[in-house]
């Protein structure tokens, strides 16, 4: 476990200020091409040196013919050649003095036996020359806030709060784009491949020391220093939260794993209980851990498990309450005092039961405010879940109606709906309760934009709601636990 | 259980020909007004028939003081007035012998004592002069393949095959644009409301008779003619196949055994195995029920559950492999002569193993074509699962590369994109093994719009396409079944 970043064997990894590559040439269909491409495109600022036998310039850069022409010492070697010519460069890299490198080949241990051997050498290598290096195999590292990234694809999105050490290297780059959709984006994101030196353990200590790191995500084929990984956990959950999606539990993820890592998994219970020991919030799927990291980022803390759903039709607050119900939580029992104040704002359709639903008769305008305002004030309930409905094309038709210009109606009405989301945004952030809203609209509908645009977490349905809002609450009794447990052993010292 | 749905008691309510409207006025917030303003809007080919105290015109049409006044007797009524005036105003519609009516109206059984007096005075009514009645307090019906919607939501989507039975009105008005982006929509969609007259049963029995319909889907809170629906169930299910998303009893009842916790264990238990010996299959949510609808309606069917997985990374196919082992699917061991075959495609750095792992080295056109042809002629292999990836940014930059001027990149690399999805789901399309795709991207990403425009389903994240997947072969098997059941009984006869 480290405290500072600076301490972490990745640091000049994910903060590298220069930059040589192996691999790259003016053929821009060449896999090393495309990561120098990438490089560029992210608008590095340190100094970038392309080596190369026999080009004099590499994508409008200055080549050299070999590591040792270099005019300085660089951070950080990026390595695309052929399996076989990886080691030499290495060893060359290492006689210059570099310290850190990322080997984005493939053709070591996950080929078998002979792949096996020049992973080994690989080490050997490192070890004589201290070198940490990310990979092979791998994609190494996307650093947004520091504008590096090895990946090969272009990350477009802003750079956000989800730390990610992956063992696949899609599950960075395709993230990008997929994160960016919910306003989200990766603080850090390594792609730690064959972990012939670094490995996931490591990437995870950096991510939990590392300030723009809210919540860690892992994906995980095969954990190989056990011991390790608990107790970098262990030190990493109380003040930070971790969720993992673990492939290698089912015969088939498992073979899959180790054609693609050669990472040996274990039985899934094992991994289940480790994860529980540690602190670790399991993810059943890709998509359910950035659905976690989402919550975990942005939302309050709680221990509780008592939700009050707000609705507007009885369908959606049913599937809330059935999917609440199906993911531990409990549904608050509304206070006296809560269904008094309610009372005005509820039409005699309604219901002032939990779920709190208003259908349609009301001002609906006080869905924005007054009912959320009431409903985080009652004492029974340690979280919110609201149903979000953009009712477009009926609030175009009431306009409409009300005699205002045809031109002019989609423009109103869409000023109208982000008003009413900039409202309900606006006030559910100040909350000291988590908010949480689900709905069935695309993210691009406006009101759903802004809201998501603000912060707030609004998912697709009512399940990944109930089951973000239930990761709330484990990672709230997590950490009072592992503070309690702190404290005694504080005690007892 | 019906064979044709001429015979249907809803036959004339989802194919009203014309219509008389009670509670829509020219003031354009009201209920009413928005329910005769979204029948407008969808374009009915009918005569439609206002009836209003004061009013001589409504929303552009001629206005009636009372039912007894109309020119004709319309096939059915749509009504949205106070519940104090609904069955005074039901019983002048049997008087002038109006056969069909939705009672929009809520205020009956749903919310106590005195409104299931009044709604058993609606029974009666219906009973004396023989009127068919879905409600009351629900959104009627929206058959877009007849322009009739009553839900007061425009519905902009085209018509589909999904036919959908729904004690939620939200999730018939929901679910318009929720479907359209999938490049789905409704045959018929019924909302039942309480469930008066016509139930859930009826609808069902309609969507097994409608020749749009290829699949049905149930919304349920609860069962009231337990062996009626078993009956039908079972008569549809050996043609079409029927799922069912059910969140548990009464909406209060629910709530409150949420609330005592577990409460809901017993019927939960009680209606899976209902499902199960109807042969319904069972969605989680409200999406999930949609995603098996898709796949249902729009793939060839199957009884084997071996899954052959084609990728070009690594982490998307042992996500997808796990997906697959957690949803009871096998991945199916590839015979050589398909080892042989795959060879030329797939690069050292790839794995012939299952997830077929094309990895980023070979020819990047022979994922659309060569590989799944021979994936897809694997003995061992009933469905096929693809991993899609819409590289539009490297594309991009690969053609900048290739000098093609800066302005005509994004068409071009556009076009290369959509001949590829052209490609891919043409030729899939034609075969007779399912063929799935499970990606990261948004739906408008332009290789996902082309493929789903074209009518192959693709999931977001490989946990949903595996149990799509899971879906098929169950109904597979349970076609099967029935089949087998139905050829023992005639045998017998």
């Amino acid at each position: 476990m480290i405290k500072f970043i600076e301490e972490s064997p990745l640091y000049r990894i994910a903060n590298a200020r220069s930059l040589v590559f192996f691999g790259a040439s003016n053929n821009v269909s060449s896999m090393g091409t495309q990561l120098l491409m990438t490089v560029q495109a992210g608008d590095f600022k340190g100094a970038i040196y392309p080596v190369h036998l026999k080009e004099k310039r590499v994508l409008n850069l200055d080549a050299y013919r070999s590591v040792t022409d270099l005019p300085e010492v660089p951070d950080l070697a990026v390595i695309v050649l052929p399996t076989a010519v990886v080691n030499q460069t290495l060893e060359a890299c290492g006689k210059k003095g570099i310290k850190q490198a990322v080997v984005v080949s493939g053709g070591f241990r996950e080929m078998g036996e002979e792949g096996a051997i020049l992973e080994s050498v690989l080490k050997d290598i490192a070890a004589e020359y201290g070198m940490k290096i990310l990979g092979p195999n791998c994609l190494g590292v996307a650093n947004p806030h520091q504008k590096i990234n090895t990946t090969f694809v272009p990350n477009e999105g802003d750079p956000g709060f989800v730390g990610l050490s992956s063992q696949s290297g899609s599950f960075v780059t395709q993230m990008f784009e997929y994160l960016s959709g919910f306003n989200l984006g990766f603080s850090t994101a390594f792609s730690v491949g064959n972990e012939a030196v670094l490995d996931i353990v490591d990437c995870m200590a950096y991510l939990g020391a590392c300030p723009h790191t809210k919540v860690i995500a892992l994906y995980i084929e095969g954990i190989r220093r056990g011991d390790d990984f608990m107790k970098v956990a262990r030190a990493i959950v109380p003040h930070k939260p971790i969720v993992a999606f673990y492939v290698g539990g089912s015969k088939a993820g498992k073979a899959a794993g180790f054609s693609h890592t050669g990472a040996m998994a274990g039985p899934d219970e094992l991994y289940d209980g480790m994860f529980r020991q540690a602190g670790i919030i399991r993810a059943a799927s890709v998509e359910e851990m950035f659905d976690f990291c989402w919550a975990l980022g942005s939302l309050p803390m709680t221990n509780g498990n008592r939700v009050v759903i707000q609705t507007h039709s009885g369908g959606p607050g049913a599937a809330a309450a059935d999917a609440c119900g199906r993911a531990g939580l409990e549904l608050s029992a509304l206070s006296d005092k809560t269904l008094q104040k309610l009372v005005p704002y509820i039409p005699a359709t309604g219901s002032v039961g939990n779920p709190v639903d208003l259908t349609f008769a009301k001002d609906y305008s006080s869905f924005f405010y007054e009912i959320p305002a009431i409903l985080l004030a009652e004492e029974n309930a340690d979280m919110l879940m609201v149903y979000i409905l953009s009712p477009q094309r009926v609030v175009e038709r009431i306009l409409k109606g009300m005699g205002v210009e045809n031109r002019k109606v989609p423009e109103e009405a869409l000023e109208i709906m982000e008003s009413n989301a900039l409202q309900l945004s606006d006030f559910l952030k100040k909350q000291k309760k988590p908010v949480i809203g689900f709905t069935f609209h695309d993210y691009d509908s406006p009101i759903l934009k802004e809201t998501i645009r603000r912060g707030l977490p609004v998912f697709r349905g009512a399940e990944k709601a109930a089951r973000a809002m239930a990761a709330l609450t484990a990672y709230g009794r997590i950490r009072a636990r592992e503070n309690r447990r702190l404290a005694d052993a504080a005690k007892t010292v």
